[in-house]
């Protein structure tokens, strides 16, 4: 794996930022599971996928949490290396979704690229309103859309993105996803069970009727 | 009013795009409950305050709104130039709260400067992690301090069931019913009777301002 073949603007780097990002970042793997970055406890660096899957997540003081974006391969987290920038005031958390290996670029490594390259900071200005778009776009969700189309949208994301109608999650883990408590998941699922358009059993969901539960996400 | 001593980074552009800047930049005022942006629909430029009060906000399909910012002197608006962004994939209204006067520089002028100067990309860099900061402080708000409206639902569902505006409960057995601490129902609703909605004393709740409980709990 080379960090030149995944580096978003490798080719409008100078040979010599090329050969200290190449020196400076470290090739790592994680388990699923695994919490790579949390909050403002660390300043772990950025982190660039290679492979497998992340999520970013905020965690409220009472321990609930809301999923604000996933990262994939050739992804790149930028509130992982928050203290790169100062005006970042909120704290995110980054989980292991999939095993997964990716590129940890020191932070200061990646603030001097920042402030010696334009290219490299209005990068960095496009991936930030990236983010800044997801969040928009989960804000106007959680404001103006009810939940039982929230959560029918969710269910056929998550459907996508493990390629099966079978989703092995527990009704507490959809909660955390979603920001809300386990009890308002339940009820909603068992609200689409008698309406039959999911099936509910021990640690699962089964998506029974996607059409169905399509329409009613568009509703 | 000279766009040099507002501009934050002056000092930092060349002298030929300090006058670039200078001759683009055009110099104009609203009035209170002007609308200067409105969403998609147009590419304004960038706005730097020289006096007054604009807000950002976003507006639902069924025109709900909700505030994201304020914009106070010497505040700049990258929003209203998102086409600037190609990332940037939210629309943002922006009002004139208090009659203000402003600087509008056209997004094409800035978009070059941005790509000539790494510290204008910077500067760009950390006033979208200011604006970001403050919806994720307001999503955070929105998420989880949903407890004022669950507690002024709960207060009148209980004048309902009891066919009384004075509810004979402690704060223990409120928090009891609703599955929480009773610290934060005590918290709350102090908050309540400071802003008029309901009056306490020893073992008692009165609804004093229904109209607005109900509001509280609807918004």
């Amino acid at each position: 794996m080379k960090i030149s073949e995944y580096f978003p603007i490798w080719e409008q780097l100078t040979p010599a930022q090329q050969q200290r990002l190449e020196q400076a970042a470290r090739y790592s793997r994680a388990e699923k599971g695994a919490i790579l970055h949390n909050g403002s406890a660390d300043c772990l660096g950025l982190l660039l996928v290679c492979s497998g899957q992340l999520r970013g997540y905020i965690l409220s003081s009472e321990g609930r949490e809301i999923t604000l974006y996933r990262l994939f391969e050739r992804d790149m987290c930028l509130f992982s290396a928050s203290c790169m920038l100062q005006s970042i005031q909120f704290d995110i958390q980054i989980q292991v979704e999939k095993d997964a290996e990716f590129w940890v670029i020191p932070p200061d490594v990646y603030k001097t690229l920042m402030e010696e390259s334009a290219a490299v900071a209005n990068y960095t200005n496009e991936l930030m309103s990236t983010r800044f778009s997801e969040v928009m776009w989960l804000m106007e969700q959680v404001m103006w859309r009810s939940f039982d189309k929230r959560l029918a949208d969710f269910l056929i994301q998550e459907s996508v993105l493990e390629g099966t109608t079978h989703l092995e999650m527990t009704h507490e883990k959809i909660a955390n996803h979603m920001g809300t408590a386990r009890e308002v998941v339940t009820r909603m699922l068992r609200y689409f069970q008698q309406e039959g358009l999911v099936s509910l059993s021990r640690g699962a969901v089964d998506l029974v009727d996607l059409p169905a539960l399509k329409q009613r996400s568009e509703a």
